[in-house]
């Protein structure tokens, strides 16, 4: 199987948003997702965010979206914001060759750690994680406010 | 007693890293900090990360560090990194104006949401936050893998 890693365009946003919602699915949030692709394409236009495909002969198979951000400990960090594989291409070792696509992007941007979240009942993820040596914490709280 | 909110400049950083030190002793971390004033200087440059000030009488009492992010979810998303009040300044409201004006500059910046993180311990935040009607979630694990 030929696995080929490419960073989105702004043509991707679609399938993109596609991919977010199918995680939003697992994530037994599906209504949660209230972003519109126009707000997918002027986060893009503005590189709020930025986001690595993998490709399996030419269909998307998964992908890593992910932004810079600031560590007042450590410096630049990079934060993984979304992390999937889509459900038919799954156990083929994708979600590996995408989190060490991710990896070396972040060492290309000269970030000093990489950081993310999982979900405390998803535990193929955190095994996953395990296995990939990351430090896993339970004592920070998630806060939020919205705005209308 | 007269608050003063101001955007810190490249020549704050000094005060910024001061403050992000207090914090760390705060909360139990004193050798964790390990970024530098120039990573500081050199992350403002790139526009990393913004910082609002809060004066009292001309002295710096606290601060406010965040950066753009995106929610794959809602969109646009304010993070706060780093919210600090100086020891000597605690207990004046100056929190308060703090968090004031870091919505303010989320709905400037036309977010969806703010969000942020707090210790599970750090009871005086999270009374403080709750009464600012914030949603505090703990199911959600931070991850990290740090770079040499």
């Amino acid at each position: 199987m030929n696995i080929h890693i490419r960073k989105a365009t702004r043509k991707d946003m679609v399938t993109v948003l596609d991919l977010v919602i199918e995680l939003a699915v697992y994530e037994k949030e599906p209504d949660a997702v209230t972003a519109t692709l126009s707000d997918y394409e002027q986060a893009f236009d503005e590189r709020i965010f930025e986001v690595l495909l993998a490709e399996v002969n030419g269909e998307v198979a998964g992908m890593v979206l992910y932004y810079m951000t600031y560590s007042t400990w450590k410096g630049k960090m990079l934060y993984l914001e979304d992390f999937v594989v889509k459900a038919s291409f799954r156990k083929k070792g994708i979600g590996q060759v995408l989190f060490d696509a991710l990896k070396k992007e972040a060492i290309r941007k000269e970030v000093r750690l990489l950081k993310w979240q999982v979900l405390d009942w998803n535990q193929p993820a955190i095994e996953f994680y395990k296995k990939n040596k990351s430090i896993i914490e339970a004592e920070w709280l998630n806060c939020k406010i919205y705005f209308e």
